[in-house]
């Protein structure tokens, strides 16, 4: 089973709609277990330093299979991953909003969320990814 | 009048069902004015390399103003335009598949499609302009 | 069914024996569908240079999911498909050695071979994937 | 003397045997003196971000001629090299799990192992590297 239309825009049709429920425009990224992006939408007045973000919060879960807050307090300085936010060519994202997609165990590939505060973009994030069995 | 999730969507709707009826599958990318990415969709089955593909058709749609097979004979070694292709790090694309979308004669924005050969490609194209009137 | 560690030591083991069959050192690169390096070798003697492109090629044929010769007809000036060995920042290859590598009909990754002379590369491509059925 | 495939393989042998007694499936590299791979393997299973992680760790032992957990300390902010993280490209790691190869005290290149906690992919980069006589 891989990531399919119908699966990305279920994903995207949820997180959308938490989205419009906060008030914040965000913009909203689908990538598969390989990184590559399967489905995409910046909502209308989401800004656009938010696309690169969001696509880059994606490939960040899908790099490390975890959510992207994880490496927050690891990266810091005098942790034991500081340095990994320089790797991956400047495209690891280190604070909420990137969640990988799992089903029955399988990694599918990410959710990348960027528009809010980081406590908006993973509550959208989360809410895109109700429905998934982990 | 900016390029919305109204007319995005429609146009990803108008290029994905022209898609299914030529059977095959694409990517679909839709820029606004500014090269920024606002709606994008990997249809299930399209290969990965279409996804870079469709996003430089629609750069270099935007970046000129003009479909982007346009650019083909001009850059032809000898032609006018002769290493334009190597512009913008690389993203210019230089056969069909790349639109402007116009409204009320101003750009909104573009469409760039890829997946088929190229005659498929534009064909998808044009199908996700239909109705815009330029 | 994924490309395992046991099929792609396979593929680098009759691709290597037909190298040293040439009396070619060469490198050989094998990546999923996805494009990710799953392994690779340099053989002692092999030109650095062939690093990149072996790389290259196997990502071209996952990117395009053909083999990487069938480019060079559609990519020269004036074909249809002029320009496309500009794209993906420059890791198309148009040249033979690389292929894609199908189980029952599905994409699991690539091989991409490089060290000799096109036709060297593409026998050693080959012989690497004798055993695919596709 | 430089390194071999005979040598390589024995350090990819090793180090993908201790991965396998710990459990934990991992990304192997191995670079030659001028930082040129020459070896590697992702192990089914392993995360892809550790595929250019363990590349760049193997870069870094060869660059600096150290183990890269030795450049943690000196680059944390107000630090001697602080800012020596950024170098290179952002290829530089600075936590465990990158080592130089050197036999009677010529480097020959390095290794670099992800895919686990720092102390696991320092304990298989030490494995890798038993039987060298720095």
């Amino acid at each position: 089973e891989a990531l399919s239309d119908t699966l990305a825009e279920e994903i995207l049709r949820k997180a959308e709609k938490k989205a419009k429920e906060l008030g914040i425009p965000m913009v909203l990224s689908v990538v598969d277990d390989g990184g590559c992006l399967k489905a995409m939408k910046r909502m209308d007045g989401a800004i656009k330093g938010s696309v690169a973000i969001s696509r880059d919060k994606a490939l960040t879960a899908v790099y490390f299979q975890t959510a992207t807050e994880n490496l927050g307090k690891e990266t810091l300085p005098g942790a034991s991953l500081y340095g990994l936010e320089q790797t991956h060519g400047g495209h690891v994202v280190t604070f909420a909003g990137g969640m990988p997609i799992y089903s029955k165990g399988r990694l599918l590939g990410a959710l990348g969320v960027s528009g809010g505060t980081v406590e908006e973009d993973k509550a959208v994030c989360l809410a895109g990814l109700t429905s998934m069995k982990d």
